[in-house]
């Protein structure tokens, strides 16, 4: 490995500067990647051919000095190969076929077999990495129990996601059921990753910021602990650190920091210095500029810049990002502007 | 007042049983509400029709036990008010057909006079007030300085208001210029609603919680802060208790509650007795059910009534509310379990 900045920023080694990746770095802001998606046809499509799936990971790489790639993929694949059937379309975003309206329809689900089931995602990983030749690490991720749960009940995006969350109210246990037969096939899912090469591992919490606390301790931080506990368990993944990002729920850092993952994402809504007092040595912190500040100036993205590595301060354990995915209207260049301020601004640790 | 429960809680004084009252109360989820507003043509034209915007104020009085009503407008009177011109399309959401795109467009900008500029609303409050009769008290409310600027910069909503946020970053002065005449603005709109029978005051700050911890206290505090303290040299709006809302905003608590304001209203991702500890006795706390509760069924409605009610405790200062406005699909008879239960599961306090 060229560079392992990220890996020892995530075991909270010293490194020579703040390594930087970015949420949906490899995405529609870059005409390079419109440009790819075209040419796959569709979302779907591109996310299920290696070699398009490859391509627009390495494109970010190619372009800007990241010190991490992540796989191209879609936390909904789960759900696809479930039987579910996604679809993502341009404005409409994704959508399920068969969303889950009755019981019956969640004592079907089983847990796909990766290497079959989503072979693609894991030839994805295995051509990357061959790809990437060692220059930075590859993260391969999926969705949070939870998370995917919203999206199987609802069918689609939605600003409350009342269905799921009226179906945790009324019949907890048949959520319970679906919760956890969709947390061994993350689990699943992610050890595959690691064991195709994977070198870490990240799980969205997407919509976790949408319970109510003793809702999000139930529903979805429990199935987030059994997740980190099945691949402490995996000969291969308990030496792939595993990142938890669950976006909207800073008042459960320290819970989460409890369930044995080695580095939190971090949104916006929290001072990096808060967070990291609050869960001390136990984790990486990941994160977390507001996505907006690629909108500003190049002088104000260099400022909130400093001021986010002044506020984590000169520690180990900081891998820099920002604190949800990059926007497709944001101009290129300001991003190179923020990854080499990251480089420029942060201080031996 | 023959119901004084919702002004005494405001004022942490012992009530019978907890008061409650919801965010949008008066609106689509009603069929009688669906019934005016047909008649109305437009929304901008209901709020701006006195006679109308009380028809549809009091229509959940009639059908609910409810402990206040709400005066039935919308945040954005103001930026109309200033010449930015309202409109509300059905499926679009809030349009304001004049953005600030320049600085002298908010260099233009004045204070516009409540009586003449916003006369129907000062009209709508009397008259409301006048068919109350005394029933229960009368909320008057207006958006926070950093809100209506999102929206008078944006022009419509927006997922991440990114160009507010880059006007702050850039050009923060500009920025502190346009929020400084939108509190004076509001304080002047508030007063004036007190001064024309409204017996509450309440600030909705929306997109506060879409802000970094610094720049929230920069630029959304700051400002509910300055119109609590110029809300405090009123003459008669002193009197009137003072509800501020920061959604999404919950690491700001204690600051919110250091603003001199009555009460705090809270979104549903914190427990009520977690905030009664932080914040003490020195606010009233209002809230904060998960709106998609009404999804569920009527005991798993009444089950998340008693829990939130035992999280605050037999303690005076709690006005029972959802986290954020009921939702048009909701079906009325499950707020109506809602409103029951939080009258029959409260106890004396």
């Amino acid at each position: 490995m060229q560079n392992e900045r990220f890996l020892r920023a995530l075991r909270r080694e010293p490194v020579d500067c703040t390594p930087v990746w970015i949420m949906r770095q490899a995405g529609r802001y870059l005409p390079e990647y419109r440009a790819t998606r075209a040419r796959a046809g569709s979302f779907v499509k591109l996310c299920k051919t290696p070699e398009l799936a490859c391509e627009v990971t390495l494109q970010p790489i190619a372009r800007f000095p990241l010190d991490a790639a992540i796989l191209f993929s879609d936390i909904l694949t789960i759900p696809d190969a479930m039987g579910l059937s996604l679809s993502v379309d341009e404005g409409v975003g994704p959508r399920l076929a068969h969303p889950l309206r009755a019981r019956a329809d969640i004592d079907k689900l089983g847990v796909p077999d990766a290497e079959t089931d989503l072979r693609y995602v894991m030839d994805a990983v295995r051509l990357i990495r061959r790809e990437l030749n060692g220059r930075v690490p590859l993260i391969g991720f999926a969705g949070s129990p939870w998370t995917l749960a919203c999206y199987m009940i609802e069918g689609e995006g939605s600003a409350s996601f009342a269905r799921p969350k009226a179906l945790a109210w009324d019949d907890p246990a048949t959520m319970h059921r679906l919760l956890d037969v969709v947390a061994r096939a993350v689990a699943a899912y992610l050890a595959a990753q690691a064991a195709a090469g994977a070198q870490a591992l990240m799980i969205f919490d997407t919509w976790g910021g949408l319970l109510a606390p003793e809702m999000f301790r139930e529903f979805s931080l429990r199935y987030l602990a059994q997740i980190a506990q099945i691949l402490k368990s995996n000969h291969v993944a308990r030496d792939v650190p595993l990142i938890l990002f669950s976006k909207g729920a800073n008042s459960h850092l320290e819970a989460l920091a409890d369930t044995g993952c080695a580095a939190l994402g971090l949104d916006w809504t929290i001072a990096l210095g808060d967070a990291r007092t609050r869960v001390g040595d136990r984790v990486a912190l990941q994160g977390n500029l507001d996505p907006s500040v690629l909108h500003a100036t190049p002088d104000a993205i260099r400022g909130e810049v400093g001021k986010a590595l002044a506020s984590f301060g000169a520690h180990p354990g900081h891998v820099f990002n920002l604190g949800h995915g990059i926007t497709p209207e944001v101009n290129p260049e300001h991003l190179g502007v923020l990854i080499d301020a990251v480089h420029a601004l942060s201080t031996r640790t």
